[in-house]
């Protein structure tokens, strides 16, 4: 839930007045995602979202993001795209804070996966990865296995509070995975947080990628892994063989994975869930736990990554 | 900032085709009202607002809320609508809570009030006096004056760590404001919180009223002497009679006071400012510091208080 900074109606009119976007209609504040301030905004020419950027986002990578963002729309992918002012610019400041309208994509993402959207995330991210190699800026990823340490030792001294002898399992689990993690497979352009709340579907039919603000240039088939982590679990923890099976074969479909990519899913996947347990972790600790945000629980990815350390291979993954 | 409760695709679907809506376009929550969980719910036939109603709502309070709307909104008063299903039946059950479905109102609340916005907000303020004259049942002010003795009993613990002395100057304040409480004023039903943020513009022009749940049948110059607290006083917390007189001007416009209630003004803007403190003295002290929810200062009512409580007669307020 999330609306950090409260935009001025004045400020906002100030704002739009730079753009050919015609006069408000509604604004209202969005209570989805966690890291910036998004608003709805409708206007006598259509309907946008407005984005302030808050603090958790780095400044000097928003060019990328909406360069990329841009330079996927444009070739057909149904992401946002940013809308420039009248002077061509898109990122742009208001109340303090950079800020960028974007397009409004229609849909609702899945609150319950059901096997039938695993195929087309499975699709949409191999048509990701397609649309993006030929964007050429790179963008280090924060979050990638260097950073995983670090997070670690941020949040290690409280790890035991969360599950008993947390801290001893995650600094073995991983050494052993950054030993084992693969060097050479092909790089690209990943969302590197392709959850549900991140797809829009309509009709059935996948209908939008949001959220490109974990962006960055990795490995590719590690975003499938975070893909499997998100989307292919069950309530109980237990993958869904099914699940993972439609989501590589759509994938697959469109990019082929090499085999040192498919021999390399357990190692990348138990990198995904580390990752996402890490920086839950590191939430869980540090919110107070009378707050009204929702902590998300870091032992489902615990459950998740205990599950993809004892994969001995890509065939745990129903391939 | 509220969406307390998550609604699943297939809730909401099961949900909706109890109504003659169409299908779903987008589905997004709102960051906006902090007592229930709201949605903007875009179907092929048009925009609309989904409400949980959570759990500081009394259930048994929703027909009577429901069926006001519906009252004023078919008399001419831009406010939601609520939405019948093919049964009927406007209020109904989702994903465990009562829920409605009412029309979705254009325009941008004010986040900073201007003079222009007082007249239209004390027109619209007697327009739904008037226009709920005709409407039967009624609802006791749960937060009118009987409540106010209870809510200072549940805060005044922790009073004095909001500001020294609090507790004894709500004590004294309470007491002279109850004892001075008018009767015998004409009672209608009243909106009982029209923020800035419940009060729609669109291209100059009041557009839309919004959140019915705390209104009830009270004073009607109760209903005036909130909207003064809300409206009219700037960010030093000195009254602007301008502003003060270009409500009440307007609002007698269409439903002049009658010299008691003229009289009662500086008791009544006690009343509410007393009311609006308490309700934020209760929270601030029951809300844990870190938490992400924004706690309104209950010091902003105190400041208004003190300057009602000065107030010798209405010329205080620019009458």
């Amino acid at each position: 839930m999330a609306v950090y900074t409260e935009v001025g109606d004045e400020a906002l009119a100030a704002f739009l007045a730079d753009f050919d976007l015609g006069s408000i209609v509604a604004f209202r504040g969005i209570a989805e995602g966690v890291e910036n301030s998004n608003f709805s905004l409708r206007t006598t020419v259509g309907d946008y979202i407005l984005t302030l950027y808050e603090k958790r986002v780095e400044p000097a990578d928003l060019p990328w993001f909406l360069g990329l963002m841009e330079h996927l729309a444009t070739r057909g992918i149904n992401c946002p795209l940013p809308v420039h002012g009248r002077d061509g610019v898109a990122l742009r400041v208001l109340e303090g804070r950079h800020a960028a309208i974007t397009t409004f994509l229609p849909g609702v993402w899945p609150r319950r996966v059901r096997r039938e959207h695993c195929a087309p995330v499975g699709a949409a991210l191999a048509a990701l990865h397609l649309a993006g190699r030929d964007y050429a800026p790179t963008r280090r990823n924060a979050l990638g296995p260097d950073g995983w340490r670090p997070l670690l030792d941020r949040a290690r001294d409280r790890a035991d509070e969360v599950a008993r002898g947390l801290e001893a399992e995650l600094d073995a689990a991983l050494t052993a995975i950054l030993a084992a993690w693969p060097s050479g497979l092909p790089v690209g352009h990943i969302h590197a947080d392709l959850f549900p709340d991140n797809v829009f579907f309509l009709d059935g039919r996948l209908s939008g990628l949001i959220d490109f603000y974990f962006a960055a240039t990795d490995l590719l088939a590690y975003d499938v892994a975070v893909c499997l982590n998100a989307w292919c679990f069950e309530p109980d923890f237990s993958l869904n063989v099914t699940k993972a099976r439609a989501m590589l074969a759509a994938y697959e479909a469109k990019r082929p994975l090499s085999q040192p990519e498919r021999a390399a899913l357990p190692v990348l996947c138990q990198g995904a869930a580390i990752r996402f347990l890490l920086t839950r972790l590191y939430d869980w600790v540090n919110t107070p736990p009378g707050a009204m945000v929702t902590r998300k629980d870091p032992i489902e990815y615990l459950r998740r990554l205990r599950f993809h350390m004892a994969a001995s291979n890509e065939h745990a993954y129903g391939i």
